[in-house]
């Protein structure tokens, strides 16, 4: 198959799912965001990566962002929130921060497969993402021609690009105002 | 309007720009991945996001796989190489590691919109992203509703997930090879 | 007081602090990277620097490294070694790790203040040192100047260079060929 | 030799290296910190672990600080100050961060081994430190056992330590204050 081919593929495996993500679980995890004093986004490997991604951009927004386990990362407080992607929702390192952050009083929300995962039960806000997983033996109704975890990464990306453009709209930010906070050192 | 509207959005922005991505040049770049001796890749901001993205991917393929600024990096040699993800061809630092690469006879590749961007002009391989871009005017045919270079980097990631499924068909590896290789400390 | 006042007093603290190294816990941690097909480092914080800074040293050295997190670090089986660099030994992302690498049949090796600890139980070497703590009530016949573990931090810093001394020593390597592996596109 | 051994010549290389840090040059270090709306921190390799190292602290001090190339890291301003550590004081990347940030007019603040480097002619505060480099003939009265720019690094490591005394003493902060503001989800 030529590149084309997969892309049509991974175009429409990546829509179907996505198609299914609930408008009111967005909202709330808009409203936390907002609420919050400083967020902080954490995720392992390729989910961590996309949770890099978001926060990049919610920093150009104007929202006091850090990721867990960076340099300048400071300690979290109940005013804060922490937003976790995790397909599985029972990685190792995630269910221990998101434990320590429950019992300091954080808001925690959660982007994932299974909301009734560990993380998932701790969670005030769930934004569920029915993706297939190699951790989790489920139906989603097809099956994903990419590898691994790659259809829930895709998605969890995606949905956070469309939560920024919910933020937008509710913030009043323009593209212009967000490129005045983009590095500019490189 | 609320999530269901800016995701159907934003796949239809991402779905007609990956539609473009050429089918001989992401060939030629596979090809360029299966001759290296090891894969460096390189890419600032969220496009370095969606660099480490493959990356990470490349190792589970069993390829021999670096990020450029990461700890254990080595130098890099005339057998390898040098992938880089930049919508404008010119960001400073990643211009400066392309002309290094050059001087040392490196393979360079550049996923980019600006074919004849700087590091275009290094390039033995480009593939280029028709997306829109805050640095280079240019009209692709629609407005993207994305903020600064969302799409291009959106576009970047898609297209470098498709290069995986085009490089497990040419190498025979299967997502359960691939889990072999995931991290497991995490 | 002036700056020079102060880097006195941090000179004598670590003189003091890593004139107790132990010369044998070291020859194990040496035979233990020799022996390793390959060495993963780990570490929270400033020690996770630490441990960064180490392991750029060891792929100069062209011991096969990676670090615990970063992008291409592939899985870890039973013919590998987990250094792991925690004052405290307690570190929950750390001991995480150290459950999940024992229950392969990693070799554990733990620098830290605690040989009691959680990681220092599993671990087949450990090398004290003997620094105070803001986790560990203990007395080490004086008090630093220092805030938090930076005492600590800084000591493990130096003995893993003292490390990169013994291991050049054992392999015969000089600086010029590790100049050659050294990162060549920054 | 042993560890004792090794561990004796570079703690001896290391107090003769900084014991030459001068007393005004760090004060000046301090007050551009002081008078910083925000600190950015930037180096390459090892160097570079040193400036996140040092970024630590000035964020556990409640200083506003970030590294540069890091996922939340804001555009910088004329208001803020740019402090880089490199021994040559020519490493390309940080020469491009330097004159970007020089244009922009943001004071910049070097510590290095040569004061006449490029990044060294665009700085207000240079700090020297005299140790021996790779990539620079010069005598500085000795010659280490390490290897590469191991002793440049270690002298930026406690020089920056040191600063960081300065600070607790003009600022009023203590360990505990500091230990308030430390990572806490780890």
């Amino acid at each position: 198959m030529n590149i084309q081919a997969y892309i049509s593929q991974i175009c429409d495996e990546l829509s179907e799912t996505v198609g299914h993500v609930c408008n009111d679980s967005a909202e709330k995890l808009a409203d936390a965001i907002i609420d919050a004093e400083t967020v902080f986004v954490a995720g392992a490997g390729r989910s961590g990566l996309a949770m890099k991604n978001f926060a990049m951009r919610l920093m150009h927004l104007g929202f006091d962002t850090h990721v867990v386990g960076e340099t300048v990362t400071p300690s979290i407080t109940e005013k804060d929130v922490l937003l976790i992607g995790s397909g599985s929702g029972s990685t190792s390192s995630l269910v221990t921060s998101a434990n320590k952050a429950d019992a300091i009083g954080v808001t925690i929300c959660l982007i994932t497969i299974d909301e009734n995962s560990p993380i998932g039960k701790l969670a005030e806000v769930v934004l569920p993402i029915s993706a297939p997983s190699p951790k989790i033996d489920r139906d989603v109704g097809f099956r994903s021609v990419q590898p691994l975890g790659s259809l829930f990464e895709q998605s969890l990306l995606l949905t956070l690009e469309a939560i920024i453009l919910l933020l937008m709209e509710r913030t009043g930010k323009t593209p212009e105002s967000m490129f005045t906070r983009h590095a500019n050192l490189e």
